[in-house]
């Protein structure tokens, strides 16, 4: 076919792809656009793409022909079947070393399969995840592209014109191979889960416990958005604690309670559990989600049981509010420490050779959870960069001692209010649990021995050999191995 | 074929296979053996099945000319691929009509596909969950068959006979279509997960918390078992802390506390992750497990944090002690509901019918959470056969009211402590936010809609009427769509 000039190509204008399209432009770069309803193609030129050099095609065919070769399309359609149809429409049109980027929400199990079929076609692929809403596409997103390894020197110059900068240095640097790149936007999005969480039970302890205005909340955040916690998250939680509706009341007291998620959150928290990695905050910042949904059926609880009159009376106010910013920032520094054992798990698992210090680079800037958090996390992979836990690098770890009194308080005390804090708790817990030398597993190892014969082990004895105790006096003939629970 | 006289045949002559044959024996049905290692097929004839009506045979279509038809062929190989195998080569021995039924901890989804490929060929299949450990399987199991609802009445007077009995009724009932019998273990499974590691917390509290040595703790756990908590488990792990190693020390503080798990736990979190369901407390127990088999970096990160030294004193241990029993209890509540809420989802989104009191009928006995709770279960879905939570039957929800300071106490001490108890947190925090009339997730939706434009719903208005707020003034043009994180 046919060879054209534009730099690269792009499917799919919905806002994101528009956004994305404008920024390539913006950086010098021709591109071509294509649309399945393809009077989207001509609304887009005629209207916001209007005196750019932006071309577009009616069809596929007459897309492909609009690229320089080897070709660079980027697709920007709902992650799923749409992603597997247009690689079959396209592949008639392409040639041999032409690329194909899914830039969607995929799945990266669905990566690892696209990244080998485009490969065993003489195709390359990339599967990458783009962070920042539609004003980070529009004007600077992170990047985090992965797939067929002699693709990125193709996409490399493109992506890190038009990613956000932070410090200087692109938010975007290659993952790795076949599905990593859409694995670190997956955690990338568990861990904004996370944070949303905390966020608003923090939220939750301020207003609902101790009876502070949104307007009184509001400037709290912003003093927290100074300190430690300055990130986009707690800034906009700012803006929107503050923000009137047309009637002057506070907007955020009128929307409805219900969490909605689109999937990748709880993907984070499924592959935590395949991979055996205790990834706890996300997996109860994700549930936590679910039962705010549940709103019927709490309404209906809420009748039931009343609501719970709690005797605690909070008297330095002030305190408080300094113990919930620990709670937060050491359940933050948890969350992330979590997030990143799950990334070293996978990579071991999947065969990826992770850039620990880079992924936090990436997320530095661009992305919904860009912080100085993150500043110090790759600052940390600097200084170690085989850093085996993020809670051991001596910043993070005294962040976490700094805190721990008022986030023990928040946790012992949200529990005697009645204000449910699961993502508090639960790091909290975690973070004993990881600390402790001994855990109470020795009785449920006795007690799986008792009930299945499944053995244990001794600390008194090297590890790999197996015990099994006749608890009963009755049994212990035979030790279980195919009906391990 | 020519068709011979055994009533049912099983292959796989593991503990809990053999269990079972000897079982079924007993109760008068004549059983034909198979093992794929054939010379264990004689040592058991040779052994324990020495005078019995038991037949083995050296080869698959030995073993099937041995049974009448139609034939009943029990497998109890290890899930996954030997299960497929097994009945790849027992196809070409079987006519119309003969059942397979897979007794092993096979996955619901292996399951539905097995059902759907043998009846195509004309075949009936069971996939049916067996609990009870080996002394279960020898004396009585929990049994939970489903599949092909034409294989119920061949299985039935076998199943329902070698059953456990709980007050004269069999734990052993059609569970439904496919693969809902595995996933009704599966459920069985999680909740056992989340028992055990509720009393893994409680002991750990009252031995490092309280200090009370594994005597004392033995006979709480002889109290509470003649009370509320009335279980197997609660039984065992009284046995447990009194059983003396061959010197006479405590056994249990020799074995080393790192769990393991084959599985099924956190299929059971996934599924609730994939299905929309908050298990928060099965999920906490399968990440405890996790956690404790980290063994090398607790202890290392126990050195470099060392141990939190709080300056808690429980002065009333008795009185605290009440209140771990309290938060047992409570949390046990919820781990159950939760459990309910996947069944209910599950049923609804694999189209079975659900029996919920016959499921905690068969829970009542045999297998290894059974306990007088889930008599109290059954009883709960007689008085009211649609109840929707079981926090909202009047029984249950007076225990967990009934419970609640002592509850809230424990999980305060216990942060304070800095003693992990996940499961007891996570179990406060859903309940509290389950009768939450308002969470905080409306701040959350802002935050959406805020950095994503993904629309939110409002107080004040009709459920399904969907608004998008330019928050910055800046843009806003546009909903997402595909977008949603």
């Amino acid at each position: 076919m046919a060879s054209g000039t534009a730099d690269v190509g792009l499917i799919g204008l919905a806002v994101m792809g528009q956004n994305l399209v404008l920024n390539m432009n913006d950086h010098g770069f021709k591109v071509a656009v294509f649309n399945r309803t393809v009077s989207k193609v001509d609304d887009f030129l005629n209207g916001e793409a209007k005196g750019t050099n932006i071309v577009g095609a009616h069809s596929l065919q007459e897309f492909c022909a609009l690229l320089k070769r080897p070709r660079i399309i980027i697709l920007l359609v709902k992650a799923g079947e749409a992603v597997d149809q247009f690689i079959s429409m396209l592949v008639p049109f392409l040639s041999p070393g032409d690329l194909i980027v899914d830039g969607g929400n995929s799945h990266f199990l669905d990566t690892r399969r696209r990244t080998k079929e485009a490969e065993a076609k003489g195709l390359l692929f990339i599967g990458t995840g783009v962070s920042g809403g539609e004003e980070g596409a529009r004007h600077g997103p992170s990047i985090m592209p992965g797939g067929s390894p002699a693709a990125w020197k193709l996409v490399k110059p493109i992506f890190q014109a038009i990613s956000a900068k932070a410090n200087g240095e692109p938010c975007c640097e290659w993952v790795g191979e076949d599905g990593a790149g859409h694995y670190v936007k997956m955690v990338h999005n568990g861990i904004e889960y996370g944070d949303m969480e905390l966020i608003c039970e923090a939220y939750n302890l301020l207003h609902r416990g101790l009876k502070l205005s949104n307007g009184d909340i509001a400037d709290i955040f912003t003093q927290w958005n100074d300190g430690v916690l300055n990130s986009y998250l707690i800034e906009i939680t700012a803006n929107i604690l503050k923000f009137k509706d047309t009637d002057g009341s506070d907007l955020v007291e009128k929307i409805l309670d219900t969490a909605e998620q689109k999937g990748t959150g709880k993907w984070t928290a499924m592959s935590s559990l395949d991979l055996n990695v205790p990834v706890t905050l996300i997996a109860e910042a994700v549930f936590s989600r679910v039962l705010s949904s549940m709103k019927e059926e709490r309404l209906n609880a809420s009748k039931i049981f009343g609501s719970y009159s709690s005797d605690v009376v909070i008297h330095d106010k002030n305190a408080f509010v300094q113990d919930v910013h620990d709670a937060l920032y050491a359940s933050k520094v948890v969350s992330y420490a979590q997030g990143y054992m799950l990334l070293r798990e996978a990579a071991s698992h999947y065969g990826w050779n992770l850039n620990y210090g880079g992924i936090a680079l990436m997320w530095r800037g661009g992305c919904i959870i860009r912080s100085v958090f993150l500043g110090q996390i790759r600052d940390a992979f600097l200084r170690t960069p085989n850093l085996s836990n993020l809670l051991l690098d001596d910043f993070f770890k005294d962040a976490v001692l700094k805190g721990e009194r008022g986030w023990r308080n928040v946790v012992a005390q949200a529990a005697y209010m009645g204000i449910p804090c699961p993502a508090f708790s639960s790091s909290l817990a975690f973070f004993d649990g990881y600390r402790s030398e001994r855990l109470p597993a020795n009785l449920l190892q006795a007690q799986r021995d008792y009930f299945g014969a499944h053995t244990y082990e001794r600390v008194d004895q090297p590890r790999g050999k197996y015990f099994h105790t006749d608890w009963t006096g009755s049994g212990g003939r035979v030790t279980s191995n195919a009906y391990k629970l």
